[in-house]
């Protein structure tokens, strides 16, 4: 990294001033008054405009949200432009009126409210929350003009909350119990059905993300978190645990989340996220000012454990360089890739690719669809392209 | 943690309703219409009240307002909420207009503006932010009735920016250098001297907080990020650094944000902030509802490098057990800590002490007091213990 040259920087030379030129007083000497006032709870700059963008259409309620992913840095996402999908809109939840109730194959049912969850042991932990439609338009004609709307169905925050083992531990789950039911309190009651192998691996109630109580858009006052599971069964507003022996087969895991093969046989139940990665810088609808040097970054994530490596190519994919990873590296969480690239001037094609530490490698297209076809819109996981045209600017590949 | 009981807890048979009675219908059936539209950029609940502390001063711009740690999850302190003290306000900068200098004693000095910055090789790291004189009324009568009022000038995020050595490498750095001047925007130019060792170790200029662009209140569009120094040296809205082959004696590190000792002397420059950690919950002001389990927790975090150990007392120091870090843990950022703990319903006094790693233990008052008397404000990390009462009430103790 220190011997990158840093051509393309703005020096004084470029800039026509000399060392302190705007430090003389003037308009370039910087406010000259005294500022705002402390406050009791902050906003960002009002020259900050990243926002998630919002679909037109006629059920807002029923719509998602995409984070804008080229304007987030690090890997944690901001709760104000963690992405949205809602079945039945944000419910307005009074955590005084609200109750998570475990019932079914236990022992001994119980009902928590939020301050008693505040009360149990307690994890923080860094894991995304992708939707499993995210980057679904790469399978076909990848008409995405930009990562906001080919990849911003996911985010990554701090969650902080209860082990859901140990809720069921306390209930006592018994023998024959394989699933259970999580259930929303929103108005369609949104509902999936969930191993009850991954209750008691690394589920847990959460009730904060980032720091603070968990926004309402991502189920306030608590919300189910299923470390790398696709999004929708991550249940949001979560009211009640249900253990049995089977699955439920909901609406949202027979009719929709399941994944149609060539032969019109349907894959069930695929949870996990695989590995994938995307360049969001530089990424479609930007424009590089000139040739010289520039970061390459991106991110990369896999619902089955930790990023141990991506490459980046600046040539569609005929020679790859290794990237720098960020550390610590979470499992099941977004990792922040970097590589130095100083641009030519020319045409290029940039591109990532990925590894988790189960060893599997995001695939190609091409792969994905000699593997499943082009029935399926879930869970789409191919490398993706951008070009930078000669005159700097981006766009989809 | 899967054994701790959880007495305390409400169950179906405390609360008098049968298994599934909530999922009846009615009120507590949950809303039953649809919910909030998908939005462009989110708040928190109408419910969650979380707020600086804005003192009542004559002179608002230049304050503190205080992080409610007792309110915060994990070890992220949400942008909104992190603590303030200015100088002389919050400038409104528009980035289009901010550019940082640097020049003194090197070959070339250089100038960036915000877009510069952005092309360059970044780091995302996690670090804590402290003022100086956080906790400095635990030197004496101990009157904070709470953890906000007593160790809310300490907040954590995650930073990205660029490392401050490369652009000095790149600036050329003159071999007699030894310091270098860092000087705000804001109206009254705030400013101070830091080695240039500390540049060449793990110093940056950080452009974003906690995956966006970092705060008004925290430098926009760019501040010094100096991890583990005390808070008034990571100078905000940063807009010129200065090499030099001394400090330069500025009124902040002189008159200001130094030491007193017994003999009339003054420390100066004593910019790492020492491990200190304090209990969040139970803390001052809360009360619990009555004997039963509760999560003991609370935050530390040492300037000199990670956190290695956490002990926590009920009894006032008599007896201490183990606390559980939660992974991982960084270097110079908080770290959470956890206890398990079934209050008999009996006075108890509660505090914690901790270690870094390079073997240094958090001190007791009566250590801090024989090692530097009682004329300092400022690097106050004594142990803070909270009465619990008889009848759940917290108090200072």
């Amino acid at each position: 990294m220190g011997g990158a040259a840093l051509t393309g920087c703005s020096t004084t030379e470029k800039n026509g001033a000399a060392p302190g030129a705007n430090l003389a007083g003037g308009e370039d000497d910087g406010p000259d008054q005294l500022g705002k006032v402390v406050s009791a709870y902050g906003e960002r700059s009002p020259f900050e405009k990243a926002a998630r963008l919002v679909p037109d259409t006629k059920t807002p309620a029923t719509a998602s949200s995409r984070t804008p992913l080229a304007e987030t840095y690090g890997i944690i996402t901001p709760n104000a432009l963690h992405f949205e999908r809602h079945h039945a809109g944000v419910p307005r939840i009074d955590p005084a009126d609200h109750k998570l109730l475990i019932h079914g194959m236990v022992d001994r049912p119980l009902m928590f409210t939020l301050a008693d969850l505040k009360r149990l042991p307690s994890v923080s932990r860094v894991h995304f929350l992708e939707c499993a439609g995210n980057s679904g338009g790469e399978w076909g004609v990848k008409n995405a003009p930009d990562v906001q709307r080919s990849h911003g169905l996911a985010s990554c925050a701090e969650w902080t909350g209860v082990p859901l083992r140990l809720l069921l531990e306390e209930a006592g789950v018994q023998k024959q119990a394989k699933w259970f039911l999580a259930e929303g309190a929103d108005a369609c009651k949104m509902s999936r059905s969930v191993p009850i192998a991954k209750a008691m691996d690394d589920a847990m109630i959460a009730f904060a993300q980032n720091g603070e109580a968990i926004r309402p858009e991502q189920g306030y006052p608590m919300r189910l978190v299923l470390p790398g599971y696709e999004g929708n069964i991550n249940v949001k507003w979560l009211r009640r645990i249900k253990v049995a022996s089977e699955p439920f087969y909901t609406k949202d895991e027979t009719s929709k989340y399941t994944e149609l093969l060539p032969d019109g046989k349907a894959m069930i139940f695929t949870l996990p996220m695989d590995a994938k990665s995307v360049v969001t810088r530089p990424s479609g609808g930007q424009k590089l000012t000139g040739p010289g040097f520039y970061e390459i970054t991106g991110l990369a994530w896999s619902g089955r454990g930790k990023i141990t490596k991506v490459e980046v190519s600046v040539d569609g994919g005929a020679t790859w360089k290794l990237a720098q990873l960020q550390d610590p590296i979470y499992s099941k969480a977004f990792t922040r890739f970097r590589l130095p690239w100083t641009w030519d001037g020319k045409e290029a094609k940039v591109v990532s690719r990925c590894w988790d530490d189960t060893g599997y490698q995001q695939p190609t297209r091409e792969e994905l669809v000699a593997a499943r076809g082009m029935n399926s819109n879930y869970h789409c996981n191919v490398l993706k392209s951008w070009i930078v045209s000669s005159d700097g600017s981006v766009t989809n590949a």
